[in-house]
């Protein structure tokens, strides 16, 4: 039987166990952090990423190494695919860790994205900033996630305290677009090229963090096929293996790349229970090689991510379809703790259990968005 | 966050640490065996478990207590109350150990039986076989399971035989009945005295042990309501708090009651991807007093059992809505190593599916009567 490594033990790491062990598949997790949530249902080594003899003894206890969050080092992740099997490869990681490649690739395969620019000192900011105008956003080009390390460009009054937070590291400066929604294809391509999408996936984010997801995003039908397309290119252009996020902008009715996320995604939790073949599941069996599962969406699905601490769980066990997600790490600030997925076969159920939930837990503001979408 | 205590790592204790795992739930498994399959997902104390002071060390370790097998020695689960919540109660589990009181309860609360009688000499088994006749069932009343401890008597020439292979147990001696199916209700009941059931089961056996399950059983809405009401009169006779099944008999086109286990059932592993919220979880939720959750089918759900090694799982993994479970077990004659549930929307789909999958694995003896029945 496989065991699989994986580098970071957070929630992912966690589902990724999860949604594996019933093919019989092991796990090996590596994280610094004694405690980390994934610890709670699979074996832990600890160890420092940087712990290249720790890391020797991990290569020997797994069969494939793949990773619950992109900024692993770049040089952790080509030494491991010199010790053992690695999925994605380190230059899929690599690419993904780096705005500017990351949206120099979009362009390269045919998908649109906001106006950009790297800029590498404050004369080169000001400069971009003529051609791509206000409202802009400044960016650092590594170590971004869930709205960190952004600073928003009003006015060229900003730009000094745009510098001044960020100007310590490579930046990239994008136009600010004002989109009408955000959607994120969630994908998986397996080690023998099979490539697969779940229905588009609308998301609601709030503080730079996700807050809401909507599946099958609707009235999406025109842009599901070109949004698979480009997912598939990508991919395929640097060989991509496992599941994977592809976050974009719809604007004035067409696709614009806002990034890519080389992992399972938090706006495809609601794979879990919303498909037959959840995206945890199908990035272990994509990383194995094994054939990849069903991803259909069972009906209408609403995720909520659950931020700082947990509500209260009752209201949403009692509603017939609906799941909860306790990740087990302790309340923070800001800190992804859970989620909950409501599942219903019709838009009507969907709004009704929808509402009530939101009700019950005092959410209505976070549900609001969604509900509105459902209204059509 | 909770901790659930399990007696017993086999793969139930694995699909309830799996199942339990996403409520935030932690789990401590207490077996004998250290390599018991449930430690690949949830940490295990190994001990024996008649060891009370390693028992004591576990009851301060969990919230609560249950049990992955039925047959955990009676003073084991009376001591543990005195230490812990035990759910479902030992007043229950001795009652489910013993096929005597077992089919005595049947009676008391209207829900009829083959012809028994309790035997404790070759001379009362003769006696007895004089009312009941042939051909008839002898079975040690205590350790039965998946067709253990069980002798068939076809006519008196059987008796001597039958007396040598059990006669040193209390016995129970049953008419044998040429039953038209067998059907299993899976139930649960909460600690505030929620009940609920999933649809019927059908199942087909091979050498005693279950072999197919389909959900729910074609034709069977005349019997369902009258199967869910004994089985909630049988729940709340002995107050039982968690996941139980109640096997039956359609004989005549009438219910008999066959026999209780008191625990999550082999019969109701499609719940897992067959309904909203499996056996499993369901469980969890009774014994730590939770809201049940939604035991309606997803459409039309059919198990596989592997038992002694598993089939390759390719053929399985390659179809929609079909979900592969390997325990993580060493393969061995007799030993249930896993399963396969496959689901479809309507009759048609599961047709072709179950059909190729059978193909595939070579597997159409397993199947026939499965789409025999689904033909109508």
């Amino acid at each position: 039987m496989s065991t699989v490594g994986i580098l970071g033990g957070g929630q992912l790491a966690r589902m990724l166990a999860l949604a594996g062990a019933p093919l019989g598949v092991r796990f090996l997790i590596v994280d610094s952090l004694a405690d980390a949530c994934a610890s709670q249902v699979a074996p832990l080594q600890q160890a420092d990423w940087r712990d290249f003899a720790a890391l020797e003894q991990f290569a020997g206890r797994i069969d494939v190494a793949t990773f619950d969050f992109e900024n692993v080092p770049a040089e952790t992740a080509h030494w491991l695919t010199e010790h053992t099997a690695v999925y994605p490869n380190p230059r899929a990681l690599a690419l993904a860790q780096d705005r500017l490649a990351e949206k120099t690739l979009f362009r390269e395969i045919g998908l649109d994205t906001p106006a950009f620019a790297a800029v590498e000192s404050k004369e080169e900011l000001i400069q971009a900033l003529q051609t791509i105008g206000y409202p802009a956003v400044l960016k650092t080009r590594r170590l971004g996630y869930d709205g960190k390390g952004q600073f928003r460009l009003r006015s060229a009054a900003d730009v000094d305290a745009a510098w001044a937070a960020l100007g310590h590291a490579p930046l990239i400066v994008e136009a600010f677009v004002p989109f009408e929604r955000e959607l994120s294809v969630i994908a998986v391509r397996s080690r023998e090229g099979e490539f697969r999408t779940y229905p588009l996936t609308q998301n609601w984010h709030a503080d730079g963090i996700l807050s809401m997801s909507l599946a099958p995003a609707p009235d999406s039908d025109s842009l599901a096929e070109q949004a698979c397309a480009l997912a598939r290119r990508i991919a395929e252009t640097i060989d991509y293996v496992g599941t994977f996020a592809l976050e974009l902008f719809v604007h004035e009715g067409r696709l614009l790349g806002n990034e890519m996320a080389p992992r399972v995604h938090n706006s495809g939790h609601w794979t879990i229970e919303g498909a037959p073949c959840s995206q945890f599941e199908n990035h272990v069996r994509a990383v194995l090689g094994l054939p990849l599962g069903d991803t259909a969406s069972l009906g209408i699905n609403v995720m909520f991510n659950w931020i700082g601490d947990l509500p209260e769980s009752a209201p949403v066990l009692a509603e017939p379809r609906a799941h909860w997600h306790d990740y087990g790490k302790e309340p923070r600030a800001g800190r992804k703790v859970g989620h909950a997925t409501l599942c219903a076969f019709t838009v009507v159920e969907m709004r009704e259990r929808l509402a009530r939930v939101a009700w019950a837990l005092g959410r209505e503001d976070q549900a609001e968005p969604v509900l509105k979408a459902l209204a059509g």
